[in-house]
């Protein structure tokens, strides 16, 4: 599958020390999130705000953002307000899913859910300042960028998490759940927005907050589209082939809520197949950044051969 | 309790036509929502969401905003965009508020609650699909502002929903349901954030994209902190002596749920010689515009004088 004028990118992005430049990233990310968002009163909510936006992760989405500002030629510390905001608005999105109405889910990251140990009430809340406060994190504290630029950033942000987006791609799953006909593009347009939407809005706020022409937003556009959508349907294959512990979270739930994944509609291998032409579509997207997208070509590698 | 001072400019405010003056922003503001959210899809979703912004109310958000606006000699059109993402968020915190795990409410405004109509889940989505929304809203449709007081408006906004506004009013709120004990201080506490926080934001937000000069900051925070402690006191009040029919809303709720309210601590007098002693100040403190302030010190008048 794998074309031969691709394969010497290929041996350099295996060459990449992903794991090196993805723990210190992280490392970044955790310390940044966790000044983010100080206790205040009622402690209450900061804590159970805390406790989820802490939680651990890979934190793909903010170093996604940050990688995207430092490919166009930005120091990626002025990215960093809203690469917190993004997981600040990912986390919101897991603790209103797992909430008993919706996906009524014990674990996540193998911690109990938010609304398991504060409460569903509290978890609401949690999630709901969650959402509000990375706009206003982002807002109040992105230095040395235009406002012209800020105000886009937070309307993509906007448009991923609401019915364009996370939201609208959630009531879509919910709609789908026990229903033996879903065709691959339902599946397509649930997870273009509810994983999907995010990813793309990691790279192009990123993209934004450094100046991305045009072409640089349609380019890493696609490069976020085909990985977000090679991410889910990993996460479909991986929900079926690996264990609770391996995922930190509950494995064969898609089976047990018989919701329509990749593997059921097309079989694990054209599945896998299909995941690797995306990544691989992605990493072609780059080849124009040179050297300086491997970090990026990387994670789209790494997105099909994760094994969590 | 009126001082002799302020005799004429009661009369002039009690002279101003304040229902036609409603009738006519409450009929601008009705279109500009309508218009704000067209169907798309999931249709569902955007029904869900249409159902409680459509669904009536006095709109006093968005036309303390426009009012504002046009108080400090900007055309109100300009503030329509953050009038609407207000009257979102309003929303959104009352389909929030009414979920079984919170308030558990069936009626608001005379009509079904959204988790009655759409289920729990599609409530929560909805909530956080307007919430999401308003500051998309306001990034892309704000037109002929700079951007620097977009990006201060979208601070407010975010400020006034968060653990600081909203939420944290809204988790004090529960936290003190049921005890006998709750003092002034706290029940004050309550409402700056669970009321108070968004009428602030209102008039902040109008004031921002009018371009206020600090003094006028400090006198309008003032005011919209005092009609708001007032309309809070005033709601007590009304839970007691109004009838669900009047108030579109369960009545004496606050009894059956035992929670702290202004007349139980200082008795239904008092508390009613409170809230105006607080919107007399507020009047006062736009005494310095002239006639101009009228439309706004009217609605002050009208919050210790309405009946529901």
């Amino acid at each position: 599958m794998i074309q031969t004028e691709l394969k010497p990118l290929l041996t350099s992005i295996s060459d990449f020390d992903l794991k090196t430049y993805l723990t210190t990233e992280k490392e970044l990310v955790e310390k940044a999130l966790d000044e983010s968002l100080p206790l205040g009163k009622p402690e209450k909510i900061y804590e159970a705000m805390r406790y989820s936006l802490l939680a651990g992760g890979k934190r793909l989405r903010p170093i996604l953002c940050l990688a995207t500002a430092q490919l166009l030629g930005e120091k990626k510390i002025i990215a960093m307000p809203t690469a917190c905001a993004l997981e600040m608005i990912h986390t919101m999105s897991l603790i209103h899913d797992d909430l008993p109405a919706m996906d009524n889910d014990d674990y996540r990251r193998g911690r109990l859910t938010n609304h398991k140990v504060y409460g569903e009430d509290i978890a609401i809340l949690a999630g709901d300042g969650l959402l509000a406060y990375a706009f206003e994190y982002v807002a109040e504290n992105t230095k040395n960028i235009s406002a012209e630029r800020i105000v886009k950033v937070l309307a993509i942000l906007g448009k991923a998490v609401g019915a364009e987006g996370l939201v609208g791609g959630q009531v879509m799953d919910l709609d789908c759940e026990g229903k033996s006909d879903v065709t691959a593009e339902t599946l397509t347009f649930i997870h273009r927005r509810k994983t999907g939407a995010l990813l793309e809005a990691c790279v192009s706020c990123g993209a934004v907050l450094a100046g991305a022409s045009s072409d640089d937003l349609t380019r890493l556009s696609i490069y976020a589209q085909n990985i977000g959508l090679a991410f889910q349907i990993i996460d479909d294959i991986l929900d079926v082939t690996a264990t609770s512990e391996e995922l930190g979270k509950t494995a064969g739930k898609d089976i047990s809520a018989q919701k329509a994944t990749y593997p059921k509609l097309w079989g694990i291998e054209t599945s896998q197949a299909k995941a690797e032409e995306l990544v691989k579509d992605a990493i072609e997207q780059l080849v124009v950044y040179g050297e300086k997208a491997l970090p990026l070509q990387a994670i789209a590698q790494y997105i099909v051969q994760r094994k969590n």
